[in-house]
């Protein structure tokens, strides 16, 4: 069995790695920290965890983190960066899900972050675990920065268009929406079922931390410069996230169905959707599915991309999982078979 | 013109009274204060309110309030207390929202909301402002105590069996259920999106504040003792109460029916539905209207009473100027006479 | 008193129309149609109207219609076309809310809309009743076609750049998403609450019928060629639609707020939100105003507009009725005036 | 590996079935038969189960049901009376989730079902699937039927007070509330998002037919007669139940809750929450939990029991596999293991 410690378990993507590790069958999680809560059981926080958990929080400072294998941070950026060199230190794998390691370039990451970046030596070390591009070197890693959960949906559904290079890279647009679960597990009006229920906006429209991941990835996957236009809105809904991606065809006697369902056909977490349907977010409901379709509006030389995904799974907590399955050479759907949750 | 002031302008009662107050013919409010955002305009925090008011919100210690002929409190509990006689001895009118004029008991308020009272010398004098029962006296008061949002229910479903001595009076229950807007706009995590929405559950179990006062008013309809159990549960719905009562008959020769739809001919805001109908909360959203079904189940001496009401309007703000047009001799459904938002 | 009648009356838009015409300070109701329910009360279809209509349905060959001075037709497309001739005969003023006199093409009309037009020699005369556009020749017209519910939110948020012919005009995407109200009040499994609720995913991928509407209005406000990529989505509310509109600017120098501001300054039901901001569907619930904010993206040469609307309200019957105020020279906020419904 | 059929597997029983049956250890589905969607795959119609079942809808005559060694009927009443003899001769085991065969008294069902029953001849016979009451009879049964959904919170909530003899058995009330998904994948205008979204209301207040399965399942509890005031309610949200269960103590010595943990102390599926805590229904979606808290009012003679379930496991599917569980000996949690999902 694998020892699997969480930092930060307090939060929505903490409460979600518990519920997917329950039925992992390789995995024990044998610590889980909060300076906060301290000395309660999770499964008071967290009643759906009840009789799956005698686990307590306990403080990050009291060692128990040092007896994993391996380390998962649900905690705010700024926090993981502090801690992993101590970690990786001591031989034990880390898996980052916040955004401390997933931007290489340290400046971008502080003028976004508006912080000093604690460990600028291990940013290059980190691989970004999107295992649709990088699973070679996940295998490999020490320390995975898990992706965002809107660059997820980006960029699996551009992946490939870009990496065929048919379609205008300076002229991308990345339209996307995600549920309330998105901003986390903190109290503030915005997010209140009488704010953000029964309706629907865009937000961020000054610029949004995801989009340098964004531009990033697109441009690892281009091997180039590519320019996007990334505007999120807010969904009143608890899970999911709908991207409406954009783009213009340089080619397009492509056979765009064809090329996707080749492209993701040996990857267990991509489902190309038939030809003229539209995934749901529904149908990804608690499960680390992406779903994708795309199609050409009316014959035109515009390409339209329509990815979903569980932003607490795919999108997060069961990406990450996916992401140690791999690492520690577990058949990559370990613990994440179950279908998603529908109606 | 009446003119009006708002105390406590920045929650979702204040809202709402302004909501209504911009299409009432006879209203100009002319004041809206708030600490924390004095000098911001109201619409910039209520943006459905843009182009309806240029007001922007004062703080309290102004002066604004003293050009009112009435002056609304839409405050938490303890604030109306401390600055209702000054007002008073100005010859401002006073419409209380909050819940510190409701219960005649003093004891019995401070035992309930755990603080002293400041102004026990003017919790007689004010009137119970349930214009079904007490239209008389709002006429004539200086200061009137608006119902709280469950009371109001309660109330209005229990009365004409109480009125006509029909049922075992120690022996009631009221078990209702509440949009999220009835816990205010306050940062909270129980009341996020993520936490409330697609859930339902009853809460404060170990006795919820609105229970003294439905006690207090059943017993004022009865003229006697009344016990009732009240089980309160959290809707995933922004606006909208719904109480279903039950109660013993003790005499089932009654015609139900009938004594509803009497009791009721001439109230504005009481509609008795159709034998054999339920009332939806969404038939009352937005609207002033309270709609009651009542019926027998398998007609046995059980009776059960279906109530309806949006909890900031007929349960809050709507019936606070409803008691307004009283004391002022305004038509009744002055400002109120829009219908509910359905779909 | 200007006498109204309404064809098909139990959808929608129907109960919208009732909705708001009951506070219009100048118009009755004097009837209302419906084959499948005549003799009944409208109020016992729609609880909400319960006190405020005594009016039942009527056949629509009763001949009830004639006594009004306009009729709005609430009906799928195909009905008014065969209906429309006779009353305009009788001097009858028509406003339509279907889409049978929207195309001014009637070729493109019944390839899109799949059925012969039954009445082609109206179609020039009908006015495309979007008053931002063509207050003028509304005031003249006999017969209105009132916009759809999505053209009307991309029209009014493209049309001032189209106007100052600074954004590059085959190159328009509108991203848009629809509460699922504008699907109608019809029994299908598609937009049950199990079904639509809790989720979020695009439609009609291969066309909507409102592409060649979007794109005919486009174009009359360009003078020109236009191309617009339209995807519209599904949200799990009742009301409200979200038009997130991308264009490329041929000028940067142009100051949009300024531009935004300036082109609705005089409308009374176009808001021109401040720099900055984002607009909530829930702000304009059950009120007949359009809320649009603009801006560039990372200062780039896209500009992104975000327009809000009710799409029952000015997406159709406040529309309506804004167009017959136009129409009949009244003020043209009659009726129009409550804000909307927040929280 | 079990087989297992399933017959009517396009409602939200049948797809629910199929999600939980994908990750039971022991169990291959090999049928499913739909009339209508036959030759359909079944991913095709639930997108959820995309990559998880080749298997396609067959006709109910094709045989293929002849193969297995459980048939789940997941139809509406009426259907499994004709068919469950045939299966039963040839030594297949039944788990009906309909009402069939839920109701001993034959004229019972017949006047609350409004047809003659086909097959009254196995009612005796079959036996009343709900393990905490029945688990040894269902061990040796040939014919389950699976609780409705509603009876199996009302009867785990009164179950412990029963058994003892502690509460007056003549005054019961049962309010209950159910997400639409209870109401089936019907396409109707009650349970459009429209209709029902972010709205409350009673319903079927002139007899549920749940009501003579909830009294007689209280009646074998009791030993005697029993009189239950049963009340349901449609709440806007997907999944789950919450019944709020009343009752009179005739002893208040009592430790209600150490009766309550005691009683269902080796339940898997049973959980007594801690004194004072509230369930949620979303702490159950998706898991075939059952949460109950029990508390006195004010500490007086009313007992007030919250029960939450997920309609479709516990209340439907989920029992249904765990009567499989215990009909072939395996263990009762097997394939239902995973924790719920919350957020």
């Amino acid at each position: 069995m694998i020892k699997a410690g969480i930092v930060g378990g307090t939060g929505y993507t903490g409460v979600e790695l518990l519920r997917l590790l329950a039925v992992h069958p390789d995995v024990e999680v044998c610590a889980i920290t909060s300076r906060g809560e301290a000395g309660r059981p999770v499964a008071d926080l967290f009643p759906n965890l009840r009789g799956h958990y005698d686990l307590c929080f306990t403080d990050p400072a009291s060692g128990e983190l040092d007896k994993c294998d391996v380390v998962f941070f649900a905690t705010p950026h700024g926090v993981a960066q502090s801690t992993v060199p101590g970690l990786l230190a001591k031989g034990i794998k880390v898996i980052d899900l916040s955004a401390d390691f997933r931007i290489r370039d340290v400046a971008l990451w502080e003028q976004w972050y508006k912080q000093p970046h604690a460990c600028p030596e291990l940013v290059d070390e980190a691989v970004y675990g999107l295992p649709e591009l990088n699973r070679d070197k996940i295998r490999e890693a020490r320390l995975i920065a898990c992706p965002g959960c809107y660059p997820t949906s980006v960029l699996l559904g551009f992946l490939p268009l870009l990496e065929q290079g048919i379609i205008d890279a300076s002229d991308l647009i990345a339209n996307s929406a995600s549920g309330a679960s998105g901003a986390g597990r903190q109290a503030s009006i915005g997010t209140l079922l009488t704010e953000a229920g029964e309706s629907f906006k865009a937000y961020a429209t000054a610029g949004h931390r995801h989009l340098p991941e964004i531009t990033q990835g697109l441009q690892d996957i281009a091997g180039g410069k590519v320019s996007v236009t990334f505007v999120p809105h807010l969904l009143p809904i608890v899970r999911g996230i709908h991207s409406t991606l954009y783009a213009t065809l340089s080619n397009k006697d492509v056979d765009l169905q064809s090329l996707y369902e080749e492209r993701y056909r040996d990857e267990p977490f991509v489902d190309v959707m038939p030809a003229g349907s539209q995934p749901e977010t529904r149908s990804v409901k608690g499960g680390n599915t992406c779903r994708i379709s795309v199609f050409r509006p009316q014959d035109g030389d515009k390409v339209v991309v329509l990815v979903v995904e569980d932003n607490l799974v795919k999108g997060a907590s069961g990406q990450a999982i996916q992401n140690m399955n791999i690492l520690f050479g577990l058949p990559e759907n370990a613990g994440l078979m179950a279908p998603a949750l529908l109606p």
